[in-house]
């Protein structure tokens, strides 16, 4: 896997590459990574690459040429164009896993007012990370990246991305560790009877009702015993 | 404002204060920000602040006590301490709108398998940023401080965030810049014409089009006319 960003800000992404699992994996050439400045391509001879909108308003837009350019430049049959902008389909684990499976990724990395309409003619795929606003695209771009690059093999242990929330549709069992007393409050006593069928039994439970109370909408896509589903149905009635 | 996070990578918070709009307004005070490695806060013998999993299973999971304990350090009676977790609430431009209106913002970043349960029993709210998993809470909380932090008074222009998506609950209107004709795609008449009346309605409209095509739900909030309400009407029927 390779990933380019295309952005006016590329130092930006040294955090994300200097970080704890991401840097480790990037040390062991798990994934290659660059960053291209756009205004590298542009023809203005002041170096711009945004200029003001047409029919007026505040704000500059991001201006075709360069980007274009940049894109005709290192796209290859490989690559996967995707534009960051609050317009695209909203970033969620499943579209991270089916990223995670590409050779080449280009993310296109917007700033100010956003881009010129017509540069989605040249792109593959729109993404929104969520419906706020951002200064750029990057932050939410090496969001992204993070969410993908973890799936890759080899950056963090199979079994641990299987429990995590989302990957089975469903949010994650509450988790506890030493001590069994804080602040007077308890661990539940099933996670300290060494019996691992009831414990199995009681994390996925606690995953069901956790669900069901706070993102009923994520049960449409799990498949739920018959005691489950009873179970959520006295959720969501209480 | 001051944001504080509490974070095991204090480092990761170096790119969003060096970058751009919130490098500029962070150079000119109109913001605080310091980030705490609560490691320092541990009374573990080894400096650890995980344990493995009460029951068993993959990963670690974060202790309640130096998490609490530089809490207690750290809040006062002006703090909002927001715990990021896929359990939380899912983040939005009307929760950013409120964040910027409160005076402390104390940002808690989990890493590995997330926190001991009983760690949610001291914080004010818990954030989600979408339905993905990430290797730590650094890289969203990023996401949420520039989008928070975007909307503190004079760090962008006004009339700029007025503008945006989301903000008067619709996606923004098409964007264009010169020049008029690029690649044998034209800037719409309209936005040539100097009528600003023509212009308004024309965005407006566009608006309206572009959120029933992509993000019809986001309607449900949005004042329409009776003239746009048959548009989106017809546009739903398609």
């Amino acid at each position: 896997m390779k990933i380019t960003v295309l952005t006016l800000f590329p130092t930006y992404f040294q955090s994300l590459l200097n970080t704890s699992i991401i840097k480790r994996a990037y040390e062991k050439d798990l994934f290659e990574f660059e960053t291209i400045d756009f205004r590298e391509y542009t023809n203005e001879k002041h170096g711009h690459v945004d200029d003001t909108p047409y029919g007026g308003g505040a704000g500059m837009v991001l201006m075709c040429q360069p980007i274009v350019d940049a894109l005709k430049a290192i796209r290859t049959p490989e690559s996967l164009v995707i534009m960051l902008t609050p317009q695209g389909k909203t970033f969620s684990q499943p579209i991270a896993q089916d990223l995670s499976k590409k050779k080449h990724l280009i993310f296109l990395c917007g700033h100010y007012e956003g881009f010129d309409e017509r540069i989605r003619d040249y792109v593959d795929m729109q993404l929104s990370l969520g419906d706020f606003v951002l200064t750029g695209g990057e932050s939410a771009c090496a969001v992204m990246c993070d969410a993908i690059l973890r799936l890759l093999p080899g950056v963090i242990r199979q079994d641990s991305s299987e429990d995590d929330s989302f990957s089975n549709g469903l949010l994650e069992y509450p988790q506890y560790t030493k001590p069994a007393v804080f602040d007077g409050k308890n661990v539940p006593d099933v996670l300290l009877s060494g019996h691992h069928a009831n414990i199995d039994a009681w994390r996925r439970e606690q995953s069901v009702i956790r669900t069901a109370k706070i993102r009923p909408e994520l049960l449409d896509h799990v498949e739920l015993t018959p005691a489950e589903k009873r179970l959520v149905k006295e959720i969501l009635k209480s």
